[in-house]
């Protein structure tokens, strides 16, 4: 089936061009391109479906690399099969400010890149929620309008991270059947031979994980190509050990880490030319007849994307029209008032209620009007209330519900549904512990740079969860997240505030947002409905002052409540006070200064008040204000215990304000 | 081997205490404790070396219970066995303010709690460090002195976290044939039945990283005792699938979630007292024989314990004396004197160094003076510099040396660092990018949690990484790693302060550091020694203005040196300015009020520079103040032409500060 011939043609132009790219920004990693050029070529030229013409057509297969270093190699192949954003002065340009061709693959910096790799694992994780959602899209559109595959390109250090463990794990158990991934087993990482740190059977792990698995030269595209075929005929996802030689080529550091993450050097550079039998030494010049068989290879699926166009307009235009809305990623119309209407009921309603109750109720009634949602939950559905009533899970090998028991496994979650955000047409939200955030970090970052659409609910998200202990309780997690750029942190103080949250959340569709919200039942505290969506200021006056205000309290989530109780305290005494809530402190930053101004006030006092630590809380309240909050972990007794014991309270609040009052106005 | 009508009452015993702790508190998780007593009954009373008269003999079995949330089970074993710490009276304060049986096990709490559990996984991959810890130190002290076993009961969430993934790998890999995993498999998790997420081979996926693996019936005293000795036998760690039913006993609940995290209710409680046999209905009450036997089962290892004693004062004063300073966590007499001569040398050597290239410097003299550091890097031990030259790594089986190739395992990594710390004996400091220590973050915060001495040198802390990238390059992780608790961030600006920050961060015996180091050179500032070390106190005047100050820039790592440039501009200009560096905003946060005060001055113009986010620096700078450092992610580019393009330069210092000067003095 394969040209071997011109395979070797095609394969070393990836090479020359990586090589080249890599010496001249001087820096970067020409190992990996070097040794997985036949593996991805063979992929690129026979495999893959894609047309480089129409670069988002959503039944292409994807490609992620996840050994993202390599991303010389990626750029190359785009470049040579006809990606349009990857012409030959970008590859020049390679690891420079503003190319496309950064030093790892950035998404959005170019149609092909499908995913932002290099923290290794992640693209792992990202390709098994690429392949889960190709199915859940199946499920709901049919094999006319979606039915790809999904390939992953991995390393040695991919696969030892955790997150790939537990994606492994989950694919296996999904049986998601459409995802490949490629191990580029060339046996070297940084520090040496991967025999350093590793020792175990690879293959017989990933059958111990529901995969099929096999072994195969990595140089010998007959052998590549049928381990791929073999994948496609598989009822479970695939791994294709490839057998590769780091550095292919290069006279001396091939095979060695040498080769990893430095140039090759003039030198060995021009042996590896040699070796390939390459014969222009001028850098990026690639001969007319192997741009010809690039270009031909690349055109490969054109026919078959304008048989998919044929079949998309045969579609009502009702099913093609939601089709779109999904995959571009728009809200069904009417969102914003159905949400409203609910906003207004909820005002009337006044039940005391945790903020994860609030949500679930507000869940039910998004579930109901945006069906492209997925919830799910890292083995925490009944705390973290993210299970609806008319949602079903999916389960291995079925993808009709709308629903994932992610297991115990919150890293793979959040990175799964940051796959599932890039592939199009669905909008996954997740459930854990707000402690366990730390679990999934880096793919919650991931979400931030690529601007991604996930919504993470966070439970129990303080001190307030009680008895489970410090553990469990997040004391710093708050202000970790809010340091992520482009990350919205979001804490609702009560049901309506809830609602609002859900809504911008939602609505936000450049990046993640995170729900903090309370295992605890908290008062009712937005009674009057407000057509406009407050906590989308980011801060506002709950509670207005009688009169001029002495103090101003400033507050999150659950000590809403607190302010407001102390409030009530200092309004007994004569001392007029104002309560802010505060559900998020990046809208309010994005607030005009004027607007900041108002609401912060100039009332002589200052007090925040969260459950938490003071970090962050300085550009609001000044690093002379007033902090009721947390100064170090939390402890295990009943909520309303640590409360008291940790001085976070109405009645702490109004002495502390008061004393500082009298401090301050003598 | 085993009396099986003995076991049934000691395991029922655990099982009722568990029980009754749980209804008295109300709240807490009865089913794994009802489950896994069998096996843990077995455990304590036949194979478990310790002795509750003197619980910290330093060549005890170590037992961790990962599935923490099991604690009743523990508390009640270490209580029947006799631990001081575990009283009656204390059971029955489980899960309430101040009782040292909290809702999670909490190092430190109490003797025979070895770990800080409950966020799952953590437990495994420190199990793994405490059984690498007592390898490495039985190299070194031989069999007389440290000659133990490591045990980890795990559960099925345990298992499915990648940090436990990556731990099992690691275990296979060194071959830990010491250390045993007792698997609680008992099929539900939390969200029903663990096959909502789970279909895997766990026995193969052990076997596939080099482990022995069987199973057994969990109730079955005979099988769980032959396994735990084919374990004790095995040239590998070992893994024992225990066949439990959750909730064992109880007449509805057992086997389902439900008897998983809420008690029992008296009826279901009492069904189970009539399943066990169980005479007494009151809560906490024992029988005397019962008692009777788990205390001579408690009893076991005294003989061995005093044993041990002999050989221990049989040891020269020297070595026992090495092996104490080493036990209690002592550095080497002299430690301050020898870095502070090293100190001097840097003073006067004044070359421009990347602060990860001083670091090498300053462990080569660490090492060589406390041998018991053990080094180690996720594979970047070339770029972490981490690797000194009389250094030589373990290896599968061979734990002579002191350097660990984790492989790509961040997570794994600074878990199994806790375990080596818990374990005792050794000093562990690792190796990453600042960026990855999202990986690990879960580690750290139990580090800082359970106050354990473990150092996280982190090097490529800023855009100044260059060409990798934004995926590489940290923003939030300063202020996300400042928001732990007990957390030291140190950030020098030069090899001097390189030096004190090590000091700081080996002497903080009550607590993590982490040294966030430059890739880039940075020019030497400190170059007039100074006996005291600056560092310690967080925040120092480095360079006075000539004058009354009219501007005060505050920077951190490699931009203090940015903020000198800055103040001789304006200097220049004749704007007196003067530079502190903040090597540590929580030293800075714990010095006296009036110290804090005079460090900050009042000048009227105070900028902040740090080439991250804001998030923190108010406190420091006021929320008016000037700061000058990254407001989203960074770009892959030469490091000096990201740091123009995000305006971190002198330049762009000294015209900030000039115009807020202008607007402020007019």
């Amino acid at each position: 089936m394969i040209d071997s011939e011109k395979h070797s043609l095609m394969a070393a132009a990836a090479r020359v061009l990586a090589i080249d790219a890599v010496e001249a920004a001087g820096c970067g990693h020409p190992g990996l391109p070097m040794g997985a050029a036949d593996v991805a070529s063979v992929l690129f030229s026979h495999v893959l479906a894609f047309d480089p013409t129409a670069p988002r057509w959503p039944d292409r297969d994807r490609f992620v690399l996840s050994a993202g270093h390599g991303s010389a190699l990626l750029y190359g192949l785009l470049h040579l099969v006809g990606y349009e954003d990857f012409p030959l002065d970008t590859l020049k340009t390679f690891r420079q400010l503003g190319s496309p061709a950064a030093g790892h693959p950035e998404f959005g910096h170019g149609a092909g890149i499908e995913a932002t790799t290099g923290p290794l694992g992640q693209g792992v994780a990202m390709a098994v929620g690429m392949a889960l959602a190709e199915r859940m899209m199946n499920a709901r559109f049919g094999n006319d309008l979606v039915d790809h595959r999904t390939y992953v390109l991995a390393s040695d250090g991919d696969l030892m991270e955790g997150v790939a463990q537990e994606a492994i794990a989950l694919a296996g158990h999904l049986r998601l059947s459409r995802l490949t991934l490629l191990w580029d087993d060339n046996g070297v990482s940084i520090d040496g031979p991967a025999s350093l740190a590793v020792s175990g059977d690879m293959l017989a792990r990933f059958e111990s994980a529901g995969w099929s698995a096999c072994r195969i030269d990595g140089h010998d595209p007959e052998a590549i190509f049928a381990a791929l075929e073999r994948a496609r005929t598989s009822d479970r996802p695939s791994l294709i050990a490839c057998r590769t030689t780091i550095g292919f080529g290069a006279p001396t550091k091939s095979g060695s880490a040498a080769a990893h993450g430095a140039p090759l050097g003039p030198k060995e550079a021009l042996g590896a030319r040699h070796a390939y039998g390459w014969a222009s030494e001028t850098p990026f010049d690639i001969p007319a007849e192997i741009r010809d068989l690039w270009r031909i290879a690349g055109l490969r699926s054109v026919h078959a994307r304008k048989e998919w166009e044929k079949r998309y307009r045969a579609l009502s235009a009702e099913e093609r029209g939601e089709f779109d809305r999904r995959m571009r990623g728009q809200l069904p119309p009417g969102f914003d008032e159905a949400l409203g209407g609910f906003r207004k009921r909820l005002a009337a309603d006044r039940t005391a209620i945790a903020t994860r109750k609030a949500s679930e109720a507000v869940l039910e009634v998004i579930n109901a009007f945006v069906p492209e949602t997925v919830g799910g939950s890292a083995d925490l559905t009944g705390s973290n209330n993210t299970l609806t009533r008319n949602m079903t899970a999916i389960s291995p090998g079925h993808f009709g519900g709308r629903y994932v028991h992610w297991g115990v496994r919150e890293h793979a979650m959040a990175a799964a549904m940051n796959g599932m955000v890039l592939h199009g047409g669905v909008i996954p939200y997740s459930g854990t512990f707000l402690a366990f955030s730390d679990y999934c970090k880096p793919a919650l970052r991931l979400a931030a740079l690529m601007r991604l659409r996930v919504v993470h609910v966070m439970t129990h998200d303080s001190i307030g969860l009680g008895e489970d202990g410090p553990t469990h309780q997040p004391v710093e997690q708050l202000a970790g997240l809010r340091a992520i750029p482009n990350m919205l942190v979001l804490r609702p103080a009560d049901a309506v505030e809830t609602a609002e949250c859900w809504q911008i959340a939602l609505e936000n569709r450049t990046g993640p947002s995170v729900l903090a919200l309370s295992r605890q039942a908290l008062p009712a505290l937005r009674t009057v409905h407000e057509p406009a969506n407050l906590s989308a200021r980011g801060a506002y006056e709950l509670r207005p002052a009688a009169g001029e205000a002495l103090v101003s309290l400033f507050a999150t989530g659950s000590e809403v409540a607190v302010a407001v109780a102390a409030k009530e305290l200092l309004d007994a005494e004569g001392i007029p006070a104002r309560v802010v809530s505060v559900p998020s402190f990046e809208l309010f930053e994005r607030q005009s200064a004027e607007r900041r101004r108002e609401v912060v006030g100039d009332a002589p006092v200052k007090v925040g008040i969260e459950a938490a630590v003071r970090l962050g809380w300085d550009r609001l309240i000044g690093d002379d204000g007033l902090f009721v909050g947390m100064t170090g972990f939390g402890a295990s007794a009943p909520a309303g215990v640590l409360y008291r014991h940790f001085g976070i309270t109405a009645a702490a609040v109004a002495d502390a304000a008061r004393k500082r009052l009298d401090e301050r106005v003598g």
